[in-house]
C-alpha cells in the first residue's frame, strides 16, 4: 500500500493485475475501503467466518479509482426502544464498514430506556434501563395492549469504549446520542429532580409517542448533563455527539414559574428560544470540555431560528429529518447539515405496502425509493455557501416495532445497501443495465447470505419474516399519507419550526 | 510452542516466567487450551473485541500442567424449537471453546422445525423450516395460547460447512443431529411419504410434546435418510452424528400392516426391536458411507436391549439422559456413553425455584447442582470394562421456552461455566476456599461481562431477565418433583426402556 496525499479523503486507487494488487490511498480509510472493494470482488464465500469447500478464490483484474461523494455516510440505531446486546452492535458495525459507511449513530436514551452506565448516577441504569412491559401494536390501537414481559439492558462505560474502538478500527465513528430535553422519561424516572415539574413516571415508559414531561433547563440539569457527558466521553472517543432536541413539547417549561423566571433572567422571549439556548449551552460544554461538536435534530435549529437568543452554536450540525426545506434553511444559516428525510431514510417504515410485512410505524419506504435518492444532488439549487454545508446522509432504525436482532436485520437490509450506494456515489443509483442497482444488488445478496444477514428478499418476506396474525401483524391503514400528515402536524407545533 | 507426545491428549504444560511464555502440548487442542488459560490469566478486558483504556496487561508467572479428565465435553443446542441465526451459533462456539468444551451438539430437526437445507428435497426447507405460530406457556396450560407470530429459519449446507469449519478451528467438533424416527413432524409435513401412516400435519408443529406420527422404517425412508445424511456430511465434517431415537411412540408402526409385515419379514419380535434395528441400519449407513459413528439418546439403546434383533451397532454412542442406571447398562453392553442426566445437565430447566425466573420446562437445576456434579466419578462403581466406556458429559439447551439469543445466554450461563469445570476436572468442583468454584466463578463473571454475555447473576435475574406477568411468567407448580414424575412416566412406556 502506498500513500498519495493528492487523492481525496477516504479515496483509493486499486490496481489488480496478474501478478500483484496495488493499493494507493491518502488515508487509512481509503486503504480500508480498497480492501472492502477487494472483498466484494472475491467469491461470496469470502464473506463467511471460516473457509468452506470450493474452488480457489479468483480475484479479477481491475483498475478502480474511487472516492466517496459525501463525507458523512451513516447508519442510526435506536437501542432505547428496544435494547440490543453488545454483540449485535459489533456485528452491525461490521456490516456498516463492509458497506463503506463511516458513521454509527447510536441513539442511547429515550423515554423507554436509558442505556448508558453512570458511576456517578447509578439510578440511571438501575431504574432507567428497563421497563416491566412493552406496548404491542401501534400506540393508536384501542384498547392498548402490552406484552407483559420485562425488557431492558444497558452498556457499561467499558462496553461503550469497546464499541467505539471496534468501530474506529473499521473506520466507523460512533456518534452517541443523549436526547435533550425531551424523550427523557427513562432518565426522569431515575432522577426526577432534573425534570421540569410533576407528572413523570417512576419507570421507563412502556408506551410509544411524545410525552409531556421533559428535562428542566436549569443550571442543575446542565451540571448533571456535564457530568454524564464527561463519563460518556471518557469512554467513547466521539468528535460528534448528538443531543437530540426533537419532538419536544415545551408546555412543562411554560407552566413552571421557576423556569419562566429563569428564561426571563436570560433575556429570552419564548420557551422555544430557551430550548435552543439550552441546546447551545450543552453544545458549549461539549466543545469546551470535550472538544466535541454537537448534532441536533432539525427542531433544535427551528425552535430558536431567527430569534435574538435562539441561534445554535455555529458549529452545531443539524440532522434534517423533516425534508429538504429545513435542511436548506439550516445550511443557509451556516450549519453543517445531514439530510435524513423520513422518505427514504427512515428504515423503521415498512418495505412494501403488503399485508405480509411485519408491523411497522408506517410506510412504505421502498428499496427503490432509497436507490432513487440523490443526497449529493439535494443541494444543487442551494446557494453555494449553503450547498457546501451538506455533509451527507444516513439511514434511521427506530426500534419501537423492531423487537430483536432478527427483525433488525430484516428492516435494515437490503435498504442499507442501497443507502450506502447513494451515499458513496451521491446518487441516484443507476436503475438499469449491468451497472444498475438491480443487478448489483442481486449479486450483493449472495454476500449477505454468506454473512448470514437475514435481509428481506426482493420479492417479499420469507414466511417466518411475515407479521402473522398476532401483535406484529401489518396494519393496512398505515400508509405514506399518514407520514405526511404526521410531519405536517409536527410542523404546525409552535415550538417545532 | 513445543510438542511432547508423552502428554495426554488435549493436555498442556504452561510455563509463564518473567522473560517468556512456554507452551508444550501433545496436540493442537492442548496448545489451544494453553492459550485459553493464558486468556483467563489476563485482565478481564482481554475478553473484549477491541482494546479499551487501562493499564498494560499483566500476565502472572505460572507453572500449569493440565489435561482434561473427560474426552467428551460438550454443549447441546436445540435450533428446532427456536431457530437461532448463524451468527448466534458462531458466538456460541466461541464461548464453548473459551470454556475448553470440545463438542457442539446441534439438534437440527424436531417436530417444530427442520433446519437443514436439502438440494434434493427442497420441500424440507420450504415447508419444514417454519411454523405460522408458536405455543406460549406450557403445553399443559389450558386453554392453549399461541403467539400468532411466524417463526422459522434454516441453515444452508454452506452455512453448516462454515459452522463446522469455524468450530474445528477452535477445537470444537460439531455433532449434528437428525431425529429418527420420532420428533419428525416438520419433516413429515414436507415429505409425508416417509411417515408411517395418516395423521401428520401439513406444517411444522406449533405445539410442544411428543407426537404420534413418526417416520416409517421402510426401505424408502432409509434411502431418503441416506440421501439427507449424504448432503449433510458433504458439508459438515462430522465423526459423530446424532440420530435421536428418543421419545418415540411406536403405535403408528404397530397399526400399519405394511410396517408390521416388514417387521415380521426381518424376523423381529416387536416394534421396539424394529426401532433399534432401524437405528442400527441408519448407523450402518453412517459408518459405511461416511465413516461416522452414530450417537443415540438412551431410548435407542433401551428399546431393543436384550432382544435378539435389538442390539445397536457396537460402536454406537449412547447419550444417557434418564440417569446413571441406563448409562451403566449401556456401558456394560459395550457402548461408549455420554452422561447427560436431566439433573444437572438440562439447562432448559429453571435456575432457581423463584417466581422471578422466566418460564422454563421445570426445575430448578441450580448452579450448585452443576458444580457438585462429578461425571468423572459416575462410573467409579461400574465394572472396569464398562467404566472406561464413559466418554464424558455435556449440557442440554432445549429451546421450547428459549425464544431468542438473549434468553439463550441467560439459560446457558453461568451454568455452562460450571459444567465445563466439572467436565474438565471430572468434578465435583471444590466448593470452598480460594480455589473453590464460588470464588473462581465470581472472578470469571468479569470475563463474561467483558465478552458481553448476558448470564444470570448469582443473586437472581436482572429486572429485564425476569419472566414478568405475561407469557414468560414463572409457573410455580413446575418443580423438580414433576421432572421425577415425568421421567418415571417415560420409563414406564413399553418401548422406552
Amino acid at each position: 500500500m502506498d500513500v498519495d496525499r493528492s487523492l481525496p479523503a477516504e479515496g483509493y486507487r486499486l490496481r489488480i493485475g496478474p501478478d500483484r494488487v496495488r493499493i494507493v490511498a491518502r488515508d487509512e480509510a481509503g486503504a480500508f475501503y480498497a480492501a472492502q472493494t477487494i472483498r466484494q470482488l472475491l467469491p461470496d464465500r469470502a464473506w463467511r467466518a471460516a473457509p468452506v469447500p470450493g474452488p480457489p478464490w479468483d480475484l479479477p483484474c481491475a483498475e478502480i479509482d474511487d472516492a466517496p461523494a459525501l463525507a458523512w455516510r451513516g447508519g442510526h440505531l435506536d437501542v432505547a426502544r428496544h435494547f440490543f446486546p453488545k454483540s449485535v452492535l459489533l456485528r452491525f458495525i461490521d456490516l456498516l464498514a463492509a458497506h463503506k459507511l463511516n458513521r454509527f449513530h447510536l441513539h442511547l436514551t429515550d423515554d423507554q430506556g436509558w442505556r448508558i452506565e453512570s458511576l456517578r448516577y447509578p439510578a440511571l441504569q438501575e431504574i432507567g434501563s428497563h421497563r416491566p412491559r412493552t406496548r404491542t401494536g401501534h400506540s393508536s390501537d384501542r384498547p392498548a395492549s402490552y406484552d407483559e414481559t420485562p425488557h431492558g439492558g444497558y452498556y457499561t462505560l467499558a462496553d461503550l469504549a469497546e464499541i467505539s474502538a471496534y468501530a474506529a478500527a473499521r473506520m466507523v465513528t460512533v456518534v452517541p446520542e443523549i436526547e435533550i430535553p425531551g424523550h427523557a422519561s427513562a432518565l426522569l424516572a431515575a432522577l426526577p429532580q432534573f425534570g421540569s415539574g410533576p407528572g413523570g413516571g417512576d419507570r421507563a415508559s412502556a408506551d410509544w409517542g411524545i410525552f409531556p414531561q421533559i428535562m428542566s433547563p436549569l443550571p442543575d440539569t446542565a451540571g448533571f448533563l456535564g457530568d454524564i457527558f464527561g463519563e460518556l466521553l471518557g469512554a467513547v472517543s466521539a468528535p460528534f455527539v448528538h443531543i437530540g432536541g426533537d419532538e419536544c413539547v415545551l408546555d412543562a417549561w411554560r407552566e413552571n414559574p421557576v423556569i419562566e423566571e429563569y428564561r426571563r433572567s436570560l433575556g429570552l422571549a419564548s420557551a422555544g428560544e430557551l430550548h435552543a439556548w439550552f441546546l447551545r449551552r450543552v453544545a458549549d460544554t461539549l466543545a469546551g470540555r470535550f472538544g466535541a461538536r454537537a448534532v441536533v435534530w432539525d427542531e433544535g435549529f427551528a425552535s430558536g431560528a431567527g430569534t435574538p437568543g435562539g441561534a445554535l452554536r455555529p458549529d452545531t450540525i443539524v440532522m434534517a429529518w423533516r425534508g429538504a426545506g429545513i435542511a436548506r434553511r439550516a445550511a443557509e444559516a451556516g450549519h453543517d447539515v445531514i439530510a435524513v428525510p423520513v422518505v427514504p431514510t427512515y428504515f423503521d417504515y415498512s418495505q412494501a405496502d403488503d399485508g405480509r410485512e411485519p408491523l411497522a410505524i408506517g410506510g412504505p419506504v421502498m428499496l427503490r425509493d432509497v436507490a432513487a435518492f440523490a443526497p449529493g444532488a439535494l443541494a444543487a439549487s442551494w446557494p453555494e455557501h449553503a450547498a457546501r454545508r451538506l455533509l451527507g446522509t444516513q439511514f434511521q432504525l427506530w426500534t419501537e416495532y423492531i423487537p430483536d436482532s432478527r427483525a433488525l436485520e430484516y428492516m435494515a437490509f437490503p435498504r442499507a445497501c442501497a443507502l450506502a450506494d447513494v451515499a458513496w456515489s451521491g446518487g441516484p443509483a443507476p436503475s438499469r443495465g449491468a451497472g444498475g442497482w438491480h443487478a448489483r444488488l442481486a449479486a450483493h445478496l449472495g454476500r449477505l447470505d454468506a454473512a448470514g444477514v437475514e435481509y428481506r428478499p426482493l420479492d417479499g418476506p420469507r414466511r417466518w419474516q411475515e407479521g402473522g396474525a398476532g401483535p406484529r401483524r401489518h396494519r393496512p391503514g398505515y400508509r405514506i399519507a399518514d407520514v405526511t400528515a404526521h410531519l405536517a402536524d409536527i410542523a404546525r407545533r409552535p415550538d417545532s419550526g
